[in-house]
């Protein structure tokens, strides 16, 4: 059986994953799709809409047959680190191939990128170093830097520019560096934006476009032309269920909490809290009522939102510098859902894994699923929903959905 | 201008209380009542029912003249610890007597107790040492110990079961040890029983029965006779304000997610939290939705309630071993409210108090005050009231209370 893997968040699933998965199959022949799947906090910083299994059923119900779990170490890190833990994981599942959306398109761009970078490895990271110094945020520096080596360059180079050139890049690279044997795949994503806003009249839109759908309008029903029936029957029955939607805002009274609780020492212990941003953090949280407020005040050139939002997951979880430097490549293959197709998968391939199947979580004594079992537990608790009966220790009571 | 010291916490307000300052004043012949008063963590290891400044207002509103915020790190800290701060602060504000409510009543016998003690000291604390290792509480084991070694005695001594007693024998114990020129005063408490229900045959109840009533009964109008009217007045204007009173129960939410967040290590770090008692406050906060089946879980012969209580109090407010180790005394001399009289009596002395007074919160940098700051913030969002606009950093806006 072949296997292609793919890297995604689907928060929530939407059409556009749905032609991801269509097309990775088509372009590789695959007969098996298997999702690697942050959990409930993702690689922007931010606490997923709606959990883990959620949105594992979701794909589950739209054509993918395994969800492995992206441990949280990589799921919120910054992009070389998230595709790093990520190609990991499909490498160690034994797939045969990779696939991701890019605005480029095709895949030489992004090996021809590569090589560019790693010839010119020393005088890449100077630049990028030296741009960031003059006050660039990291993504504005590393495409400067980017432009500078290959300015002479007559190969066809991908545009570092673009979102998901960046990640699609790193991908790429990861899988050379670890010498993997899948062979990389991309397809042109068919969103015009990465920031659009519902648009009714197309039936592709972007995630970020969707979320914002849910939480300005308050009406999940009119995206249906949006995303799989199965999908918003699952946005729906999550809303019945839980009452609310993960996000800042939401989450906003417990990371309060949480920053005012922490001395300006903890804070900066914190993984990417760097530059004394702490003082500044602590002060915004002491005046700011909502997380709204709170971002006007803490926002600035030289952070990403994205970046800083990162910042505030650590916070929120207590994950540290500690913790991120000691976990450098993922243990395990955490499987949070599987259709009977992928399970007849990991049926013929578990003898030849190279990394540990988990299917239950208590039978594991690892210190990066520790901090997934913590993760899922802040999230529930963030949710504040008087609606769930027992949020904490969902990981040792879930089994893996079998669809 | 004669002034005597009384230690309070006034939680809430009520005609024992009243008591105590009026006998006080007949049994010093006083001019002036000052009331060091613990902010809004206690003794009991337990979020004040209503914030200091309320407390405060309906003290100077019954006969005392100046309350002085006896610093969070004294006020939630075991007997011994709470007596030398707040027999401290009473000395270095010039006080020349303090008075204190007991089982006792009379003053002889606590001067009998210090002595029968300090002359076996070692003896003393030896055989505390050993009936905490056969089991025994704190305070059971020192019971134990103290009725060892005066077993032969035929002075008239105080019996030490008596929690009143105990403080009162802590007060003394840190007037002699700091040489302090004030003199000890002791009066009959009137309370029956420490844990008494309300009785509404009697107009004196004690605060925790008072308590008790607030919570399960709901209806404040029937505590009008065991306070005064201007106590009542206040606890209404706080439900019409805040709309909920402080308690564990209220404060659960954020107490467990803070367990949650920590890891073991961390539990172990803050005060109090000693012999690996960590591991079942963690399971304990896993498995509990409400304060009242943690406590169930966590609570043994080992521990009282109590000290259990100051545990989860540090685990809140992030209160480290090591921060109670570095703060040995009080620094400053917090005014958070007084009457005419009482600032004429500061007018006269302040130039002979023999600590710094502090009446703006912004002009003064001292870590003992940082954490009485932070305390009040976190006791603020502990409330997780929406009625209250701006929750943080009321020790910098609120200025002396002057009536």
């Amino acid at each position: 059986m072949k296997a292609t893997g793919i890297v995604v968040e689907h928060n929530p699933f939407h059409n556009g994953h749905f032609y991801h998965i269509k097309e990775s199959r088509n372009k590789t022949a695959a007969d098996i799709i298997i999702a690697v799947m942050s959990g409930n906090f993702l690689q922007r910083g931010e606490p997923a809409l709606v959990d883990k299994w959620s949105r594992s059923e979701m794909a589950l119900k739209a054509g993918v047959d395994i969800v492995i779990e992206l441990p949280y170490v990589f799921a919120t890190a910054q992009a070389s680190d998230f595709a790093r833990g990520s190609i990991a994981l499909l490498e160690a599942i034994g797939c045969d191939a990779f696939c991701f959306g890019s605005e480029e398109g095709t895949i030489e761009p992004f090996t021809n990128t590569y090589e560019a970078i790693t010839t010119q490895q020393q005088t890449y990271q100077n630049l990028i170093k030296q741009y960031m110094k003059l006050g660039l945020s990291y993504p504005k520096a590393l495409n400067e830097a980017f432009a500078e080596i290959t300015k002479d360059s007559n190969l066809h180079l991908v545009d570092l520019s673009k979102p998901n050139n960046i990640l699609g890049y790193h991908y790429v690279e990861a899988a050379y560096q670890m010498n993997a044997c899948m062979k990389p795949f991309t397809i042109q994503r068919i969103v015009a934006n990465f920031h659009d806003d519902v648009d009714e009249s197309q039936s592709i839109a972007s995630a970020t476009g969707i979320r914002k759908a849910i939480f300005e309008e308050g009406s999940i029903g009119e995206l249906a032309k949006f995303m799989p029936k199965t999908s918003l029957d699952h946005l729906l029955t999550w809303k019945d269920s839980v009452g609310v939607f993960g996000s800042w805002p939401q989450f906003w009274p417990l990371l309060r909490f949480t920053i005012i609780r922490s001395s300006l020492k903890e804070l900066a212990s914190y993984a990417e809290v760097t530059e004394g941003i702490e003082h500044l953090i602590y002060d915004a949280a002491t005046k700011s009522e909502t997380f709204e407020e709170f971002m006007t005040r803490v926002k600035s050139k030289r952070y990403t939102w994205t970046r800083i939002q990162r910042m505030l997951t650590h916070i929120y979880t207590g994950f540290t510098w500690e913790a991120l430097k000691s976990h450098q490549n993922p243990t395990y293959l955490r499987v949070l859902g599987m259709t009977n197709d992928g399970q007849s998968y990991l049926n013929q391939k578990k003898k030849s894994l190279s990394l540990p199947l988990v299917s239950r979580v208590a039978a594991t004594k690892d210190s990066l699923l520790d901090l997934d079992i913590r993760a899922t537990d802040l999230y529930q608790l963030g949710l504040q929903s008087s609606k769930i009966e027992r949020p904490i220790g969902l990981d040792y009571r879930k089994t893996p959905i079998i669809i």
